[in-house]
Protein backbone atom coordinates (compact mmCIF):
# COMPACT_ATOMS: atom_id res chain seq x y z
CA UNK A 1 0.00 0.00 0.00
CA UNK A 2 1.48 3.31 -0.97
CA UNK A 3 1.52 6.55 1.41
CA UNK A 4 -1.24 8.48 0.22
CA UNK A 5 -3.36 4.83 0.04
CA UNK A 6 -2.25 4.58 3.94
CA UNK A 7 -3.82 7.93 4.35
CA UNK A 8 -6.82 7.26 2.28
CA UNK A 9 -7.42 4.18 4.51
CA UNK A 10 -6.58 5.89 7.90
CA UNK A 11 -9.34 8.36 7.20
CA UNK A 12 -11.98 6.43 5.95
CA UNK A 13 -11.45 3.92 9.52
CA UNK A 14 -11.15 7.83 11.24
CA UNK A 15 -14.80 9.24 9.10
CA UNK A 16 -16.46 5.59 9.84
CA UNK A 17 -16.11 5.56 13.35
CA UNK A 18 -17.49 9.22 13.87
CA UNK A 19 -20.68 8.31 11.61
CA UNK A 20 -19.51 11.34 9.29
CA UNK A 21 -19.64 9.79 6.34
CA UNK A 22 -22.64 12.08 5.33
CA UNK A 23 -21.12 15.74 5.74
CA UNK A 24 -18.10 14.51 3.39
CA UNK A 25 -19.79 15.07 0.53
CA UNK A 26 -17.26 16.14 -2.53
CA UNK A 27 -19.11 19.65 -2.17
CA UNK A 28 -18.45 19.93 1.21
CA UNK A 29 -15.32 18.76 1.18
CA UNK A 30 -13.86 21.19 -1.78
CA UNK A 31 -14.92 23.80 0.38
CA UNK A 32 -13.25 22.57 3.94
CA UNK A 33 -10.25 22.10 1.52
CA UNK A 34 -9.94 25.75 0.27
CA UNK A 35 -10.43 26.68 4.18
CA UNK A 36 -7.22 24.95 4.96
CA UNK A 37 -5.77 26.14 2.32
CA UNK A 38 -6.66 29.94 3.47
CA UNK A 39 -5.38 29.28 6.58
CA UNK A 40 -1.69 28.34 4.98
CA UNK A 41 -2.09 31.10 2.99
CA UNK A 42 -2.65 33.45 5.94
CA UNK A 43 0.60 32.67 7.30
CA UNK A 44 2.27 34.71 4.47
CA UNK A 45 -0.01 37.27 3.73
CA UNK A 46 1.78 40.47 5.31
CA UNK A 47 5.45 38.76 4.40
CA UNK A 48 7.64 39.83 2.04
CA UNK A 49 8.81 37.03 -0.34
CA UNK A 50 11.95 37.05 1.38
CA UNK A 51 10.71 36.50 4.86
CA UNK A 52 8.45 33.62 3.12
CA UNK A 53 11.51 31.75 2.42
CA UNK A 54 12.95 31.65 6.09
CA UNK A 55 10.20 31.31 8.41
CA UNK A 56 10.95 31.05 12.12
CA UNK A 57 10.64 27.25 13.47
CA UNK A 58 7.32 28.13 15.38
CA UNK A 59 5.53 29.39 12.53
CA UNK A 60 7.08 26.31 10.41
CA UNK A 61 5.20 24.25 12.97
CA UNK A 62 1.73 26.23 12.20
CA UNK A 63 2.74 25.56 8.63
CA UNK A 64 3.30 22.34 8.87
CA UNK A 65 -0.31 21.48 10.19
CA UNK A 66 -1.84 23.41 7.37
CA UNK A 67 -0.31 21.71 4.76
CA UNK A 68 -1.49 18.49 6.64
CA UNK A 69 -4.52 19.80 6.76
CA UNK A 70 -4.94 20.23 2.86
CA UNK A 71 -3.25 17.27 2.29
CA UNK A 72 -5.93 15.00 4.47
CA UNK A 73 -8.90 16.62 2.83
CA UNK A 74 -7.15 16.24 -0.99
CA UNK A 75 -7.22 12.71 -0.04
CA UNK A 76 -10.24 12.29 1.61
CA UNK A 77 -12.17 13.77 -1.41
CA UNK A 78 -10.05 11.87 -4.47
CA UNK A 79 -11.11 9.21 -2.19
CA UNK A 80 -15.09 9.63 -2.63
CA UNK A 81 -14.62 10.72 -6.25
CA UNK A 82 -12.39 7.55 -6.68
CA UNK A 83 -9.73 9.34 -8.63
CA UNK A 84 -5.99 8.36 -8.21
CA UNK A 85 -3.94 11.61 -7.30
CA UNK A 86 -0.68 10.39 -7.64
CA UNK A 87 -1.25 9.45 -10.87
CA UNK A 88 -3.56 12.64 -11.95
CA UNK A 89 -0.36 14.99 -11.03
CA UNK A 90 2.13 12.79 -12.82
CA UNK A 91 0.00 13.28 -16.17
CA UNK A 92 -0.65 16.74 -15.10
CA UNK A 93 3.22 17.80 -15.07
CA UNK A 94 3.52 15.68 -18.47
CA UNK A 95 0.80 17.91 -19.69
CA UNK A 96 2.68 20.89 -18.52
CA UNK A 97 6.32 20.00 -19.81
CA UNK A 98 4.49 19.93 -23.21
CA UNK A 99 2.29 23.14 -23.06
CA UNK A 100 5.77 25.25 -21.46
CA UNK A 101 8.66 24.01 -23.50
CA UNK A 102 12.07 24.75 -21.37
CA UNK A 103 13.39 26.12 -24.21
CA UNK A 104 10.46 28.87 -24.96
CA UNK A 105 9.31 29.95 -21.70
CA UNK A 106 13.12 29.82 -19.89
CA UNK A 107 12.77 32.71 -17.02
CA UNK A 108 9.82 34.36 -18.29
CA UNK A 109 7.30 35.52 -15.57
CA UNK A 110 4.05 34.95 -18.04
CA UNK A 111 3.76 31.22 -16.77
CA UNK A 112 5.01 29.05 -14.29
CA UNK B 1 12.27 6.88 -3.37
CA UNK B 2 8.19 7.15 -1.95
CA UNK B 3 5.61 8.88 -4.13
CA UNK B 4 5.38 12.20 -3.19
CA UNK B 5 9.23 12.37 -3.08
CA UNK B 6 8.94 11.33 -7.03
CA UNK B 7 6.73 14.04 -7.80
CA UNK B 8 8.69 16.06 -5.62
CA UNK B 9 11.70 15.82 -7.58
CA UNK B 10 10.13 16.03 -10.56
CA UNK B 11 8.97 19.29 -9.77
CA UNK B 12 12.43 20.57 -8.91
CA UNK B 13 13.65 19.59 -11.74
CA UNK B 14 10.42 21.36 -13.98
CA UNK B 15 11.13 24.62 -12.53
CA UNK B 16 14.83 24.25 -12.57
CA UNK B 17 14.76 23.62 -16.56
CA UNK B 18 12.59 27.03 -16.71
CA UNK B 19 14.55 29.07 -14.03
CA UNK B 20 11.24 29.52 -12.39
CA UNK B 21 12.54 28.95 -9.00
CA UNK B 22 12.82 32.88 -8.45
CA UNK B 23 8.78 33.00 -9.11
CA UNK B 24 8.23 29.93 -6.61
CA UNK B 25 8.09 31.62 -3.26
CA UNK B 26 6.41 29.78 -0.39
CA UNK B 27 3.84 32.70 -0.54
CA UNK B 28 3.77 32.82 -4.24
CA UNK B 29 3.28 29.18 -4.13
CA UNK B 30 0.18 29.24 -1.14
CA UNK B 31 -1.16 32.25 -3.16
CA UNK B 32 -1.30 29.34 -6.58
CA UNK B 33 -2.26 26.52 -4.35
CA UNK B 34 -5.53 28.35 -3.22
CA UNK B 35 -6.45 29.70 -6.64
CA UNK B 36 -6.23 25.95 -7.69
CA UNK B 37 -8.25 25.07 -4.74
CA UNK B 38 -10.76 27.74 -6.26
CA UNK B 39 -10.69 26.09 -9.33
CA UNK B 40 -11.36 22.97 -7.59
CA UNK B 41 -14.63 24.34 -6.00
CA UNK B 42 -15.66 25.95 -8.74
CA UNK B 43 -16.74 22.91 -10.30
CA UNK B 44 -19.09 22.05 -7.20
CA UNK B 45 -20.06 25.85 -6.01
CA UNK B 46 -23.99 25.05 -7.75
CA UNK B 47 -24.48 21.88 -7.31
CA UNK B 48 -26.69 20.05 -4.51
CA UNK B 49 -24.38 17.45 -2.18
CA UNK B 50 -25.68 14.76 -3.92
CA UNK B 51 -25.18 15.65 -7.80
CA UNK B 52 -21.73 16.30 -6.04
CA UNK B 53 -20.77 12.83 -5.27
CA UNK B 54 -22.25 11.52 -8.95
CA UNK B 55 -20.13 14.03 -11.64
CA UNK B 56 -20.30 13.00 -14.82
CA UNK B 57 -17.16 11.53 -16.78
CA UNK B 58 -16.49 14.85 -18.30
CA UNK B 59 -16.82 16.72 -15.19
CA UNK B 60 -14.97 14.06 -13.33
CA UNK B 61 -11.87 14.39 -15.48
CA UNK B 62 -11.83 18.14 -14.71
CA UNK B 63 -11.95 17.66 -11.18
CA UNK B 64 -8.94 15.42 -11.47
CA UNK B 65 -7.09 17.62 -12.92
CA UNK B 66 -7.41 20.71 -10.49
CA UNK B 67 -6.63 17.85 -7.47
CA UNK B 68 -3.83 17.38 -9.42
CA UNK B 69 -3.02 21.44 -9.44
CA UNK B 70 -3.53 21.14 -5.94
CA UNK B 71 -1.47 18.32 -5.59
CA UNK B 72 1.47 19.88 -7.45
CA UNK B 73 1.82 23.18 -5.36
CA UNK B 74 1.61 21.63 -1.85
CA UNK B 75 4.15 19.23 -2.97
CA UNK B 76 6.55 22.06 -4.50
CA UNK B 77 5.21 24.11 -1.24
CA UNK B 78 6.32 21.75 1.22
CA UNK B 79 9.77 20.71 -0.42
CA UNK B 80 10.34 24.61 -0.45
CA UNK B 81 9.71 24.69 3.33
CA UNK B 82 11.60 21.22 3.87
CA UNK B 83 8.50 19.70 5.53
CA UNK B 84 7.21 16.19 4.97
CA UNK B 85 3.78 16.47 4.19
CA UNK B 86 2.85 12.55 4.69
CA UNK B 87 4.37 12.64 8.44
CA UNK B 88 2.64 15.74 8.94
CA UNK B 89 -0.61 14.36 7.87
CA UNK B 90 -0.50 11.12 9.90
CA UNK B 91 0.42 13.76 12.74
CA UNK B 92 -2.42 15.44 12.48
CA UNK B 93 -4.86 12.65 11.86
CA UNK B 94 -3.54 11.39 15.49
CA UNK B 95 -4.07 15.08 17.02
CA UNK B 96 -7.64 14.90 15.85
CA UNK B 97 -8.04 10.95 16.78
CA UNK B 98 -7.18 12.33 20.52
CA UNK B 99 -9.41 15.53 20.01
CA UNK B 100 -12.75 14.02 18.52
CA UNK B 101 -12.98 10.68 20.53
CA UNK B 102 -15.51 8.60 18.27
CA UNK B 103 -17.65 7.89 20.91
CA UNK B 104 -18.40 11.67 22.14
CA UNK B 105 -18.90 13.00 18.67
CA UNK B 106 -20.74 10.32 16.91
CA UNK B 107 -22.93 11.75 14.01
CA UNK B 108 -22.34 15.05 15.37
CA UNK B 109 -22.38 18.05 13.33
CA UNK B 110 -20.16 19.89 15.25
CA UNK B 111 -16.97 19.54 14.11
CA UNK B 112 -15.92 16.79 11.05
CA UNK C 1 -19.47 61.48 -0.37
CA UNK C 2 -21.40 57.96 -1.17
CA UNK C 3 -20.86 55.24 1.46
CA UNK C 4 -18.24 53.30 -0.05
CA UNK C 5 -16.38 56.22 -0.17
CA UNK C 6 -16.57 57.26 3.08
CA UNK C 7 -15.72 53.40 3.91
CA UNK C 8 -12.38 54.33 2.04
CA UNK C 9 -11.66 57.29 4.08
CA UNK C 10 -11.86 55.89 7.03
CA UNK C 11 -9.58 52.75 5.86
CA UNK C 12 -6.98 55.38 4.55
CA UNK C 13 -6.77 57.06 8.01
CA UNK C 14 -6.68 53.73 9.49
CA UNK C 15 -3.75 52.61 7.53
CA UNK C 16 -2.12 55.81 7.95
CA UNK C 17 -2.51 56.30 11.54
CA UNK C 18 -0.88 53.13 11.96
CA UNK C 19 1.83 53.25 9.15
CA UNK C 20 0.42 50.23 7.12
CA UNK C 21 0.52 51.78 4.03
CA UNK C 22 3.45 49.69 3.70
CA UNK C 23 1.75 46.48 3.92
CA UNK C 24 -1.17 47.17 1.68
CA UNK C 25 0.43 46.16 -1.83
CA UNK C 26 -2.38 44.90 -3.76
CA UNK C 27 -0.95 41.30 -3.94
CA UNK C 28 -1.25 41.44 -0.28
CA UNK C 29 -4.29 42.85 0.02
CA UNK C 30 -5.76 40.37 -2.49
CA UNK C 31 -4.17 37.83 -0.32
CA UNK C 32 -6.41 39.20 3.01
CA UNK C 33 -9.09 39.33 0.78
CA UNK C 34 -9.34 35.56 -0.02
CA UNK C 35 -8.56 34.37 3.48
CA UNK C 36 -11.80 36.36 5.04
CA UNK C 37 -13.52 35.16 2.06
CA UNK C 38 -12.66 31.42 3.71
CA UNK C 39 -13.52 32.89 7.10
CA UNK C 40 -16.92 33.13 5.40
CA UNK C 41 -17.12 30.47 3.93
CA UNK C 42 -15.99 28.26 6.70
CA UNK C 43 -19.36 28.91 8.35
CA UNK C 44 -21.33 27.51 5.72
CA UNK C 45 -19.06 24.54 4.65
CA UNK C 46 -20.66 21.37 7.00
CA UNK C 47 -24.13 22.82 6.34
CA UNK C 48 -27.37 21.85 4.18
CA UNK C 49 -28.39 24.54 1.59
CA UNK C 50 -31.60 24.30 3.91
CA UNK C 51 -29.73 25.23 7.03
CA UNK C 52 -27.46 27.74 5.39
CA UNK C 53 -30.74 29.86 4.89
CA UNK C 54 -32.01 29.67 8.27
CA UNK C 55 -28.36 30.48 10.69
CA UNK C 56 -28.99 30.97 14.11
CA UNK C 57 -28.55 34.84 15.30
CA UNK C 58 -25.00 34.03 17.19
CA UNK C 59 -24.12 32.53 14.03
CA UNK C 60 -25.22 35.16 11.70
CA UNK C 61 -23.49 38.01 13.96
CA UNK C 62 -20.31 35.99 12.67
CA UNK C 63 -21.07 35.51 9.38
CA UNK C 64 -22.04 39.66 9.56
CA UNK C 65 -18.23 40.32 10.62
CA UNK C 66 -16.83 38.40 8.28
CA UNK C 67 -19.23 39.46 5.53
CA UNK C 68 -17.89 42.88 7.01
CA UNK C 69 -13.98 41.84 6.80
CA UNK C 70 -14.54 41.39 3.20
CA UNK C 71 -15.78 44.08 1.95
CA UNK C 72 -12.77 45.88 4.03
CA UNK C 73 -10.60 44.61 1.72
CA UNK C 74 -12.46 44.83 -1.45
CA UNK C 75 -12.49 48.50 -0.76
CA UNK C 76 -9.11 48.89 0.10
CA UNK C 77 -7.95 46.99 -2.73
CA UNK C 78 -9.72 49.38 -4.94
CA UNK C 79 -8.66 52.32 -3.53
CA UNK C 80 -5.11 51.28 -4.14
CA UNK C 81 -5.99 50.44 -7.44
CA UNK C 82 -7.71 53.49 -8.60
CA UNK C 83 -11.02 51.25 -9.26
CA UNK C 84 -14.57 52.63 -8.68
CA UNK C 85 -16.43 49.27 -7.25
CA UNK C 86 -19.84 50.24 -7.75
CA UNK C 87 -19.56 51.39 -11.34
CA UNK C 88 -17.70 48.42 -11.97
CA UNK C 89 -20.50 46.38 -10.46
CA UNK C 90 -22.98 48.12 -12.34
CA UNK C 91 -21.20 47.45 -15.27
CA UNK C 92 -20.70 43.78 -14.73
CA UNK C 93 -24.10 43.26 -14.09
CA UNK C 94 -24.96 44.59 -17.56
CA UNK C 95 -22.61 42.36 -19.33
CA UNK C 96 -24.29 39.87 -17.18
CA UNK C 97 -27.93 40.26 -18.42
CA UNK C 98 -26.30 40.62 -22.10
CA UNK C 99 -24.57 37.21 -21.37
CA UNK C 100 -27.43 35.54 -19.81
CA UNK C 101 -30.69 37.03 -21.36
CA UNK C 102 -33.35 35.94 -19.25
CA UNK C 103 -35.35 34.11 -21.50
CA UNK C 104 -32.85 32.09 -22.62
CA UNK C 105 -31.23 30.84 -19.39
CA UNK C 106 -34.54 30.65 -17.21
CA UNK C 107 -34.08 28.11 -14.67
CA UNK C 108 -31.16 26.90 -16.01
CA UNK C 109 -28.40 25.21 -13.47
CA UNK C 110 -25.97 25.66 -15.62
CA UNK C 111 -24.32 28.99 -15.01
CA UNK C 112 -26.09 31.59 -12.44
CA UNK D 1 -31.99 54.47 -2.05
CA UNK D 2 -27.90 54.31 -1.19
CA UNK D 3 -25.39 52.57 -3.95
CA UNK D 4 -25.63 49.19 -2.09
CA UNK D 5 -29.34 49.15 -1.75
CA UNK D 6 -29.37 50.01 -5.82
CA UNK D 7 -26.96 46.77 -6.52
CA UNK D 8 -29.08 44.90 -4.58
CA UNK D 9 -32.06 45.62 -6.28
CA UNK D 10 -30.52 44.80 -9.46
CA UNK D 11 -29.32 41.86 -8.40
CA UNK D 12 -32.69 40.53 -7.06
CA UNK D 13 -34.25 41.64 -10.18
CA UNK D 14 -31.35 39.58 -12.28
CA UNK D 15 -31.79 36.65 -10.08
CA UNK D 16 -35.20 36.84 -9.80
CA UNK D 17 -36.13 36.87 -14.21
CA UNK D 18 -33.93 33.55 -14.58
CA UNK D 19 -35.41 32.17 -11.68
CA UNK D 20 -31.98 31.60 -10.31
CA UNK D 21 -33.03 32.41 -6.37
CA UNK D 22 -32.81 28.09 -5.95
CA UNK D 23 -29.03 28.40 -6.77
CA UNK D 24 -28.69 31.68 -4.62
CA UNK D 25 -28.60 29.67 -1.06
CA UNK D 26 -26.20 31.54 1.42
CA UNK D 27 -23.71 28.45 1.16
CA UNK D 28 -23.58 28.25 -2.70
CA UNK D 29 -23.15 32.19 -2.77
CA UNK D 30 -19.99 31.89 -0.05
CA UNK D 31 -18.66 29.24 -2.75
CA UNK D 32 -19.70 31.75 -5.80
CA UNK D 33 -17.54 34.89 -3.86
CA UNK D 34 -14.62 32.52 -2.47
CA UNK D 35 -14.03 31.66 -6.20
CA UNK D 36 -14.19 35.36 -7.33
CA UNK D 37 -11.86 36.28 -4.83
CA UNK D 38 -9.60 33.44 -6.35
CA UNK D 39 -9.71 35.07 -10.01
CA UNK D 40 -9.08 38.22 -8.32
CA UNK D 41 -5.39 36.92 -6.49
CA UNK D 42 -4.81 35.09 -9.36
CA UNK D 43 -3.53 38.03 -11.17
CA UNK D 44 -1.07 39.05 -8.11
CA UNK D 45 0.15 35.75 -7.89
CA UNK D 46 3.57 35.88 -9.59
CA UNK D 47 3.73 39.37 -8.91
CA UNK D 48 6.51 41.27 -6.73
CA UNK D 49 4.78 43.73 -4.84
CA UNK D 50 6.05 46.69 -6.78
CA UNK D 51 4.56 44.98 -9.66
CA UNK D 52 1.42 44.98 -8.16
CA UNK D 53 0.93 48.77 -7.23
CA UNK D 54 1.76 49.09 -11.09
CA UNK D 55 -0.52 47.36 -13.29
CA UNK D 56 -0.90 47.94 -16.80
CA UNK D 57 -3.79 49.24 -18.35
CA UNK D 58 -5.14 45.79 -19.63
CA UNK D 59 -4.03 43.84 -16.71
CA UNK D 60 -6.44 46.48 -14.03
CA UNK D 61 -9.67 45.77 -16.11
CA UNK D 62 -9.22 42.53 -15.95
CA UNK D 63 -8.67 43.09 -12.06
CA UNK D 64 -11.59 45.39 -11.76
CA UNK D 65 -13.99 42.73 -13.52
CA UNK D 66 -13.00 40.81 -10.40
CA UNK D 67 -13.64 43.28 -8.01
CA UNK D 68 -16.64 43.62 -9.36
CA UNK D 69 -17.96 39.76 -9.16
CA UNK D 70 -16.75 39.59 -5.51
CA UNK D 71 -19.02 42.55 -5.16
CA UNK D 72 -22.03 41.24 -6.53
CA UNK D 73 -22.08 37.74 -4.85
CA UNK D 74 -21.17 40.00 -1.65
CA UNK D 75 -24.31 42.23 -1.70
CA UNK D 76 -26.27 39.41 -2.91
CA UNK D 77 -25.36 36.97 -0.13
CA UNK D 78 -25.63 40.16 2.33
CA UNK D 79 -29.06 40.44 1.01
CA UNK D 80 -30.20 37.06 1.87
CA UNK D 81 -29.04 36.97 5.20
CA UNK D 82 -30.31 40.21 6.23
CA UNK D 83 -27.23 41.75 6.80
CA UNK D 84 -26.52 45.12 5.95
CA UNK D 85 -22.87 45.52 4.54
CA UNK D 86 -21.67 49.16 5.31
CA UNK D 87 -23.39 49.24 8.77
CA UNK D 88 -21.47 45.72 9.87
CA UNK D 89 -18.22 47.45 8.06
CA UNK D 90 -17.98 50.35 9.92
CA UNK D 91 -18.40 48.97 13.28
CA UNK D 92 -15.82 46.43 12.03
CA UNK D 93 -13.71 49.75 11.74
CA UNK D 94 -15.02 50.65 15.36
CA UNK D 95 -13.03 47.22 16.69
CA UNK D 96 -9.73 47.14 14.87
CA UNK D 97 -9.90 50.70 15.89
CA UNK D 98 -9.63 50.06 19.83
CA UNK D 99 -7.65 46.83 18.99
CA UNK D 100 -4.96 48.13 17.20
CA UNK D 101 -4.26 51.57 18.93
CA UNK D 102 -2.23 53.72 16.76
CA UNK D 103 0.26 54.41 19.39
CA UNK D 104 0.49 50.90 20.21
CA UNK D 105 0.79 49.05 16.89
CA UNK D 106 2.72 52.36 14.64
CA UNK D 107 4.68 49.91 11.64
CA UNK D 108 4.27 46.40 13.27
CA UNK D 109 4.04 43.64 11.33
CA UNK D 110 2.49 41.54 13.62
CA UNK D 111 -0.95 42.69 12.46
CA UNK D 112 -2.22 44.87 9.59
Amino acid sequence: MSELEALRERLREFAAARDWEQYHSPKNLASALIVEAAELLEHFQWLTQQQSRALPPEKLREVEEEIADVLLYLVRLADLLGIDPIDAAHRKIARNEEKYPAHLVRGSADKR
